[in-house]
């Protein structure tokens, strides 16, 4: 954008309008046009590419949970990839592109704090927010720093065909697991995890018994379980435990549109008698390597021991909340952006 | 017992009927008294001075778990002290005592194989099987091997007057905690754990608000919990915890006696929220460690820094079944024996 070029006057957002109880209904969102002020002196004007969609962002629109609730008619609060546009601040060169809290909007009005960070000029801005991103982190961050996996470890990840799932299976295979098993919801994931992906084997939750089928896949048991979705999920899991067995808590997405919080799993002494932890982290808590894990993810997929898909949703951040739904309905396959602009 | 002496013929028993479903019921033990053969060369005739009462023996009765589920008509799984009354095996000389798994019976009959270690001669045998025996040693394992308890901790310890709780609470201070809080159920318990055993608190679960109560005693949230009981009182404790906080779970008391299973703690995302821990451990893999445990504990004691309590019931290996129930309704103030000779 030149010179010459008007800056944009308004400003489409998606905003909280009220916090959901049970499943995201449509009335939680507000569709906002918002006048955007004339640029000060040390502000930059970024246009937002693409936000990402992540299954927490359900958590900081109910409460207060490690980061506070979303304020009500705020902007969903949203990682996302923008590019300076114009700028009245010499740290902010137009052309650039930044990974930052974006929020659910079209434009960032960013001052010297701009919470974010630089993305090299040829760097994928999807693919920033997939596997160079919290998602893919997540998965480093869960599976090297967490899991601590060992050679020959039979690892079963849950949500194997979402973002960080996909990831996470592939790098347990990279640090020496020996047997990879993954729970999806279709076929066609099933599929993909274990044609494109590697994983030795998948169960379809919807149609298996997922307790049955964890029994005969993971015969020596499960050493380590990556689990990104709680619920009945978790305690199937937990019956078929290791000795030492190491599981590592991402998420729990079954549970999050659960209007009460549903009962947890009945044998949690699955952990005193297999002697094994249950651990939880969040991938913030890695901000200061995630150069590093950015880096190492990279050289994976150089080396075509790592792959990743992203499934863009295109039509301007007005389709967010439709698309933001297909994580929880499970529709989505690898990572879910949203391309704000273009807007098609 | 002299040459002179004959030697007993007839073994007093408390046998497995039937495996418990729900409540320990009386039906569920035979009181049988089977005749003991002549001492055979290589062999030791063991009297069994005291049996030690644990939670975990109700698991055995149950079903296959860490151990085996103990055989229909065998006697009761556990832990005791026995004395040689008669040798035809150098290796056991008369008079001396040894810590074994002696079963609910009133003899012992050893051949080289005893598992057992020899306690030395000036040992209360009935300390050997509380402070000194896996009782102790289970809270010295919890807390020194898991909880990694740092200088100035918040520890919250539930079923904190029982015998492995009350040692717990009281190693964690040892350790540097700077707030240690116990849950019971009874008053005098409370008043035992905080005027004798140093505890800065107590929660009496069965009349206080205890999700309410822990809030309002760990402001600061709680960094280590040390769990016997399990269920409610596990989500209370979660609802509270601090960030990077270690739950170590040792049992789950409120819930063995269930007839099925319970639902687990629907706050199990606490853990990723605070980036917590939570470990199952037995002191069973602590085997090779227990001479040094035992020493640290006794240092402990005799420096004044620990304090423990034992119950001893007496008349007779044929109580320990009322006697056992005890531990389930919270009769019992610290570590429960049962003293099977002599009989009163």
């Amino acid at each position: 954008m030149d010179d010459a070029t008007p800056l944009p006057t308004v400003n489409r957002q998606v905003l909280l309008a009220q916090r959901p109880h049970g499943p995201v209904a449509p009335e939680c969102f507000e569709h906002a046009q918002t006048p955007l002020p004339p640029l000060q002196d040390g502000q930059a004007l970024l246009r937002v590419l693409y936000v990402s969609l992540d299954p927490t962002i359900r958590g900081w629109m109910e409460s207060d949970t490690y980061l506070p609730a979303i304020p009500i008619g705020d902007p969903i609060r949203s990682g996302g990839v923008a590019e300076v546009i114009a700028s009245r601040n010499d740290a902010f060169a137009v052309g650039s592109r930044y990974f930052a809290m974006t929020n659910w909007q079209e434009y960032v009005v960013a001052d010297a704090d701009l919470m974010g960070s630089p993305l090299p000029p040829d760097l994928d801005p999807v693919e920033a927010l997939g596997v160079y991103g919290t998602t893919g982190i997540t998965a480093w961050a869960g599976m090297t720093q967490v899991a601590d996996v060992q050679e020959g470890d039979t690892v079963l990840v849950s949500g194997a065909a979402g973002g960080t799932g996909s990831v996470a299976g592939q790098i347990a295979r990279i640090l020496g697991a020996g047997r990879v098993v993954g729970i999806a919801g279709t076929d066609a994931k099933c599929a993909w995890i274990t044609g494109e992906l590697g994983f030795d084997a998948a169960v379809n939750y919807r149609t298996e018994d997922i307790d049955a089928r964890i029994g005969e896949l993971c015969p020596d048991g499960v050493d380590v379980f990556f689990d990104n979705v709680g619920g009945d999920t978790l305690e199937a899991a937990l019956n078929h435990l290791a000795l030492g067995a190491r599981v590592v808590l991402c998420g729990a997405i079954s549970g999050y549109n659960d209007a009460e919080p549903a009962p947890g799993p009945r044998n949690l002494m699955q952990l005193v008698v297999q002697r094994a932890r249950m651990e939880g982290f969040l991938v913030l808590d890695y901000l200061d390597r995630f150069p590093e894990a950015a880096l190492q993810l990279a050289v994976w997929v150089a080396e075509g021991r790592l792959r990743h898909r992203e499934e863009v949703v295109t039509g301007g951040i007005e389709v967010a909340p439709r698309a933001f739904d297909r994580l929880f309905t499970g529709e989505n396959m690898g990572k879910l952006v949203v391309q704000v602009w273009p807007r098609d």
